[in-house]
């Protein structure tokens, strides 16, 4: 059994990859931190667990993390890389769900994170966690660098598009939602039942910190810079990612037909990406549970902008669900192991 | 004060223009039909109007509805258009909420409401019901056709953009959502709760009927044909929509602080739209029960690309709504006479 | 028009009363206040109001607020007890929607609530705010503690039961439920969204403060001791309460029919409780928005046990819509004034 | 691999069987019958089924069931009683999910479902497949009678204090509350999301179907007849059931520890009933997805009544899952084989 550690384990991608890795067949969760849970029970604090789960939070110890074969970071932005250095130099091999070496310019993190990075230089050696577009680096890799949420369903939707160069990469659009559960687990009034229930708007359109991720990502998929409207909305939801995602062709006489043949032949050996047939509009709730995104691709009136709808779980594909991935890939396992989970519906 | 009558009454248009007509200072209900429901206290149906509304629903029956001052049809679509002929020969006044006469050309009508047009003779007499743009043309009118909620959205969102010839139109996109009381109150299982609730997803990408009357409507205010992608979605909430709507800049230079002031200007006087300041995000909650749409405008990192989010209550200024703000102006009543309503929070 | 002031007005109580006041005939609300957010206007904090309202939080200043022909105080607990003193001094009515003069027992409400009572001398004077019990007391009082909103479900669904001596008043229960609002607005992570939606739990099993007032007020009725067992329980939306009654009869010859009637003659004047005609489940979304309570009585099996569902809006008949209703009593107003909306179905 | 058939594949039921088998270890569905949906594929229907089921539904046929180990009716009421008969006598084993043997006395039986008993003779037959209950019993059976949703809830909340005589067997209380997956994925008005979502409300107080079901096995346990007032209600929410649970003490001095000592006693060897420590209100979320049923014991104030919380998924527990720990059983598997999953926190 794989030994895996855990630091900052208390919010929801920490439950999330606990959900995950008790039923993981060939991992064992050992050790799981938190600064201020130290002591507790994991199961008091997540019922679910009971009877799933013998620990205790504890006090994060690089020498006790480092005896493991694999540590996730599920902290929030900004910690991971203050103890990365010291674990990567045991040799721990990491995947990190926080936002810390997604993006490889020093100076780009930091503009959008808020303060100077605190180790610039081990951002080239992380590598990012998308396993449909870097697998082999993955596999390589001592430090994964997991894709955020919204990051993950655009990516994975307009990455045939881009690869092919069919459409104008200086207008992309993505018009993206997202469940609450993706503001995490904190005690904000923004977040509360009775702010989000029965109501829908979009925020942070003036710049979202997954825009410079986004549009780094896109620009290696299109081996050229590409520039994207990105503007994110709150779901009245708890779990649950869609991107719709607007290009314009930059040949007219290309095919739906075609693009969607690209689609099913990009994706046809992706065990986590599924492609629906024309005319499809796939729902949240396919993957809610699960480590799936569902793309569509649609071209509506035979114009000239195809509209491609990509849906994902937030905290499966877009986070706990695609570490494992990762872990897996990194160890060696069985891509797929622990993430055969089908979606709830309904 | 006011005769109303409102035939086909038990739908959710129905119940909402009840809501608002039984507090109308100057209109009292006088009449509601509903051939499935004759004989039944409406009050029984909908037990919100216990204490308010001492009527039963009654057959259909033109001689009586003409003694009304003003007829609601909150039909489905297909059903006015039959009756209308006979009720505009005897000079009754009619506020159409279905889209039976929202499309000026029969043809094209046809083609997305599935069969010929009952009474193409009188569309060109119908006017289209959007107070902001038409109200003169309104107040005059013996026949309005009310717009449909998403293209209410769409229009008042595009509006100053289109009449300052701001933007690219060949190539505006709006992605709208919409909560589930649009679909109406019919047995079926797509709008059952343990479909829709806690999940997210497209619909009608290929082609929604709403986009005719959209296109329609945008091309009135450019003066010159527009082509707009439209890509409605379903969100797990009963009333509210919010639409997206990005537009290409023709200039640059335009600065966001002018076209902020375009939009306050346009609607410094409409008691029923409100342009928020810049950097805004709208809430659907903040209109749940009002006649109020709620704009704001955006420019994402300067770019190329307006951001326009407008959102409005689906059920009231996407219908019942802005059907008694129609009446008020016709009659010649306070246009925001019963429409004062606060919007309820939380 | 009457003045009036708010004391802490930037929780739900709070914006509630502004939704109501902003459109009651013969009130304007002048001053309304918060130590945290003065100087902010209210529709800054509550777009809902923008246009309706055009003030600013300030400070409170008895000084002030002694000018208004009637405050209310919307803060939290053991807030209102510290300023009351002075406010009584200078003849102002109060109408206090927190728990502080709730309940006469100074010692008992110092249990509940953990610290000493700051005026149990003016404990005494205050009336309890249940107009269908004391209206007349209300009418003159200075100091209306207005009723919690779970115990105006329970008493109003109770009431003609005791009143009768129909049932035995040693083994009452009430399985309550409300949905989250009525946990206020309070940044705390158990009423996230995430937490909250999709879920259902009881709570306070072994004791909630609402028990006290409870018992208290239904031991008014019976005017003897009343036992309860309450059980509150968290409903994952954000508006209603249900309280479902349980109590045996003292005879069991006696009819539904005729505890129908009982029910039906008790509340023949009142304006703000409904009771259904037998055999009815009201729904909480009846009530939606609506100063209303409505109740339905049961006799399941012909058994000896009788079972009361009662349904409000805690925010309206469980608070705000109640302490204007005792607004108007006490200044002499149609009590109905203000309170006339139409609860929003769907 | 254990040869599974399903008869009735359509309802939520029916996919929450599929979600369940098709990670199962040791069985693999071969036949899922649908009248309605005759060849389409089964993840047409249930998209969250896409590559984990290479299935289409088919017509019923006898001779194809009876070649299944097992065969699963996730029928409506009165429709596995009409094939039973031919199934049993080609010694196929069932577990029927509907409530057509769940009755032992077939007059009473044919009074709450509305028609006669197709088969009375095989009623003695039919085991009740609560296997905290009837562990053996199942085993050995040929045809199990899987418990509704709420007896399952009501019956396991319960049983420590039936079997143990602790309290007035005359007057028990259950309120209890469900998600709205409960009724099923038929076309009716009354589960719109537009009718439910945002409310409560309870239903059946007169009478509900599994009132004769909850008496007849509270009964069993109590080894003499019980009396229960039943009412349910209905949540804004897709699964879960919450049943609080009201009972008398006979005796007043037995202390709550001891009650508490019984309950995880008497659950200690079961792997899906888990008793919360003294002082825990249970979430319906801590069970979504899972096979658990999760009960605390409270005694509020002390007093006379005790209070048992009771929550399951309805969907799990409540149905399909127990239907598969049936199965198992019945089998000779491992009582938790493909029951392992965590619930779904957030």
């Amino acid at each position: 059994m794989v030994k895996v550690g855990i630091v900052g384990g208390t919010g929801y991608t920490g439950v999330e990859l606990l959900r995950i890795l008790v039923n993981h067949p060939q991992a064992e969760v050992v050790v799981i931190t938190s600064r201020a849970e130290e002591g507790l029970r994991v199961d008091e604090l997540y019922p679910n667990l009971r009877g799933h789960l013998d620990l205790r939070f504890s006090q994060p110890d690089p020498s006790v993390l480092s005896q493991c074969d694999v540590v996730f970071f599920a902290t929030p932005h900004n910690v991971a890389m203050k103890m990365m250095p010291e674990l990567l130099a045991m040799d721990t091999r990491v995947v990190d769900l926080s936002a810390d070496f997604r993006i490889r310019d020093a100076e780009l993190w930091s503009k959008w994170y808020g303060e100077p990075h605190a180790c610039p230089e081990l951002l080239s050696e992380a590598v990012y966690g998308l396993p449909e577009f870097n697998r082999e680096a993955i596999a390589n890799a001592k430090l994964v660098a997991c894709p955020g949420c919204y990051p993950t369903s655009v990516q994975l939707g307009l990455m045939p598009l881009l690869e092919n160069k069919l459409v104008d990469i200086s207008r992309l659009i993505s018009n993206s939602a997202s469940g609450v559960s993706g503001a995490g687990r904190q005690a904000k009034i923004d977040n509360l039942f009775s702010e989000v229930s029965d109501s829908f708007k979009a925020y942070g359109v003036a710049g979202h910190r997954h825009l410079p991720e986004i549009e780094q990502g896109l620009s290696d998929m299109a081996s050229e810079p590409v520039s994207l409207t990105f503007v994110p909305h709150l779901l009245p939801m708890i779990r649950g990612i869609q991107s719709t995602l607007y290009a314009e062709l930059n040949d007219e006489t290309v095919s739906l037909d075609s693009i969607q043949a690209m689609f099913e032949e990009r994706y046809a050996d992706e065990p986590f990406v599924d492609v629906l047939p024309l005319g499809s509009h796939p729902q949240t709730r396919s993957v809610k549970g699960a480590n799936t995104c569902r793309v569509a691709v649609h071209r509506p009136q035979q114009r000239n902008t195809i509209v491609v709808l990509s849906v994902i779980d937030n905290l499966v594909k877009g986070a706990s669900g695609q570490a494992v991935q990762n872990m897996n890939i990194m160890l060696g396992l069985e891509e797929t192991a622990g993430l055969e989970t089908v979606a709830l519906i309904p």
